[in-house]
């Protein structure tokens, strides 16, 4: 079952500040605009992540490495922060762990507690550290890199053996010490950028160390390119998402963008979401007008005890994308018998899945009646394919949403002014 | 040295829709007010979460059972969701591990994978599972609370010794179980609701058993109490936090309030802040009008690579709450030789903590200079007296805010909607 995603409940229809007939028409023509007009920038590389078939010998070079990695690591640590770690996380936890494989950590911050307490835990001679930042010069990711490099060379292990470098393929500083330290080291393609990364190195190779099938991932992101290749709007999924959100929030003021997963395992996506959609479409438009929606990740059924009283009754400037999966290969079923007290007692021989299911659908239908609007995307199951579906078709929907707000996707000139400080104020002071 | 708010960047002095000199007047008077009012209602028993003393022999029994756990339990399990649980796990983060006590799991969604995978996991004759539920009625907690039952009962294991309760002092079935089975049961006090839970068992009695050290958790929040008897807006940080956000959400249209820990121990009372602002708030007010500011869960130094483009640059809606720690008891140092690439050299001799407090009065000051609002609190380190203080200024935060914004900050009416229909959708279906 391909993902489909459920629009009624954004249709005028069903919620009163909803998408009009006639007015469906326009916005299917604008995104056919849209759609022409992305396709063209794409043959022209300027979207590297749907290259895919481009990075064919790199996967390869990715699963030789982990396939040589296998029985020499206890551990994996990912260093990197924001669209390095993201992604990595979130395959994490959608791919889940396997029987064997290394643990893989995720050290995303520079809190020296955290950094400390996993230096203090790992074996240092059997573990693999992975460095990566695309453009090679994030100082974060270069202390941590010092850090490890130090507790190396004091244990007298070889960096060769014990670093591995994820970076752009030919400049910056850490495809330079790869090269002279010999240092095994991976490409992020020229044309792609941090948080558009996930199907590079820069998830593929945490992925592959971790003993997941990269390849079930890639195959899903290809359905989904495949299926995205359409301009009619009612039949691209990236699209839909897009175009939807865009039209809530310029023509019903719903700018908060709630991305609500039913499902542990899709959880980490959220948060990947988020950078993606704010940090994509969060900038200054072709007018020089402020734009962008705010997204919020959320998951269910936990957020319904924290968010819903919010979307139910607050201001009226909210979608909510809900993320359900159709089928799920484990699941627990409370007992027929035994104990359980009347307030619950519709859940004898019901299983935890098909309640964690009926909540996502009884909330939306609440959101609904209350007038609020949302849309419904439906996964087959939580496994890789599915996963690198939904990743595809939301930075797909990122670019389409892009050309509708007219900003620039692929920058992010506002994050400079914060780092060119922090680098000051340290430079500054005498240590 | 207690907790500080610094609001310069809030004023009109810094950013253009800050608050002007005779407006700090007229909302030092509106804040009186309402102090006056809060006061008033919380001698007649309103704010129970500010009543600790009455808990004095409650807190004891926990201390007790938590002694007496002491050795028995590899895993302490606790069940519980929304306010339930986010307590809990924002003090598990806030205090960390402590060498020798069980480990300690918040089962926090109906996700069957994630549970069928923890209860795989522990050793049942050596888990402690903890049912949290205020109401006793809380559906997700009692289908998971039937499944372990019945594993007990397989096993053959004694509910009294492996089960604790959490509920309300009298009423629900999750005290008419706790008595007719002789298991240990601690009150959440009547006039506590979930979400200002965290101070009585909710989270205590997780924290003790854990290891932590809940007399400097409840001696911080009482601090803090004493800090806030006062109904001078500049003397009160509960009270400066709560009156600048409403003000600026009010008088700015800046609505969305970014709570963005610089620290990776306080990570997890960003989620709980989360819940406390937008269920009390988020809600229909005295004239019938949908109000309520959308809180946002943040950390630094990495949600710089996500968010921050959207702060600097998208539209001025947001203000964020910084939250620094003046002291860290654990650092680590970048070797001032070894390598270390040009782009990062300024790190040579630095330390990690110097970095990460280095990028959050960078990024305020950015934002600053964008026009764009944020406080900053500061304590004094991450310990449990400081969590302590920040959870209680929160807590009273909420209630001032309610007043502000004319909404009864305790109820949650717009949740019932879809418990109803999830639960009448489970009751239709044949099994």
């Amino acid at each position: 079952m391909p993902m489909q995603i459920n629009d009624a409940r954004m249709m005028m229809s069903a919620v009163p500040s909803g998408v009009a007939p006639d007015e469906w028409n326009a916005l299917a023509i604008r995104f056919g605009e849209v759609h022409t007009a992305v396709e063209a920038d794409r043959k022209n590389g300027r979207y590297g992540f749907t290259e895919l078939d481009a990075q064919a010998a790199e996967f390869k070079r990715v699963a030789d490495f982990a396939k040589g990695a296998v029985g020499q690591f206890y551990d994996v640590v990912v260093l990197g922060i924001g669209g390095s770690s993201l992604g990595a996380i979130a395959l994490r936890s959608a791919l889940g762990a396997v029987e064997g494989a290394p643990r893989l950590h995720v050290v995303d911050n520079i809190d020296p507690a955290t950094f400390a307490a996993l230096l203090a835990r790992v074996s240092l001679d059997r573990t693999l550290w992975c460095v990566v930042s695309k453009s090679g010069g994030t100082v974060e990711t270069l202390a941590q890199y010092a850090i490890v490099r130090d507790r190396l060379a004091f244990a007298g292990l070889a960096p060769s053996k014990h670093l591995a470098i994820v970076t752009d393929p030919t400049s910056g500083p850490l495809r330079a010490i790869a090269v002279r330290d010999s240092i095994p080291a991976f490409a992020v393609p020229a044309n792609v950028g941090g948080r558009f990364s996930v199907l590079t190195p820069v998830g593929t190779l945490p992925a592959a160390l971790a003993g997941h099938d990269v390849a079930a991932l890639l195959a899903g992101a290809k359905t989904m390119l495949a299926q995205c290749a359409t301009p009619s709007l009612s039949d691209n999924p990236a699209g839909q998402f897009a175009t939807l959100l865009w039209r809530a929030h310029q023509r019903a003021g719903q700018g908060t963008h709630v991305f609500m997963p039913y499902s542990d395992a899709l959880r980490d996506i959220a948060p990947w979401f988020v950078q993606l959609w704010a940090e994509s479409l969060g900038k200054v438009d072709a007018d020089g007008l402020p734009q962008g929606p705010t997204p919020l990740a959320a998951r269910g059924a936990t957020d319904q005890h924290s968010l819903l009283q919010l979307l139910m009754e607050g201001p009226a400037d909210k979608v909510v994308a809900f993320v359900r999966v159709a089928a799920r290969d484990i699941d627990l079923t409370v007992p027929a018998t035994g104990d359980m007290p009347e307030a619950a007692a519709f859940m004898r021989g019901r299983t935890l899945g098909e309640l964690i299911d009926a909540e996502a659908t009884a909330t939306a239908s609440a959101l609904g009646r209350a007038g609020r609007p949302s849309l419904t995307i439906t996964l087959e199951r939580a496994d890789a394919h599915n996963a690198g579906e939904l990743l595809m078709m939301l930075m797909l929907a990122t670019v389409y949403a892009g050309a509708l707000y007219r900003v620039n996707p692929l920058d992010q000139p506002g994050v400079q002014l914060g780092k060119k400080l922090a680098k000051e104020a340290l430079t500054s002071r005498t240590p």
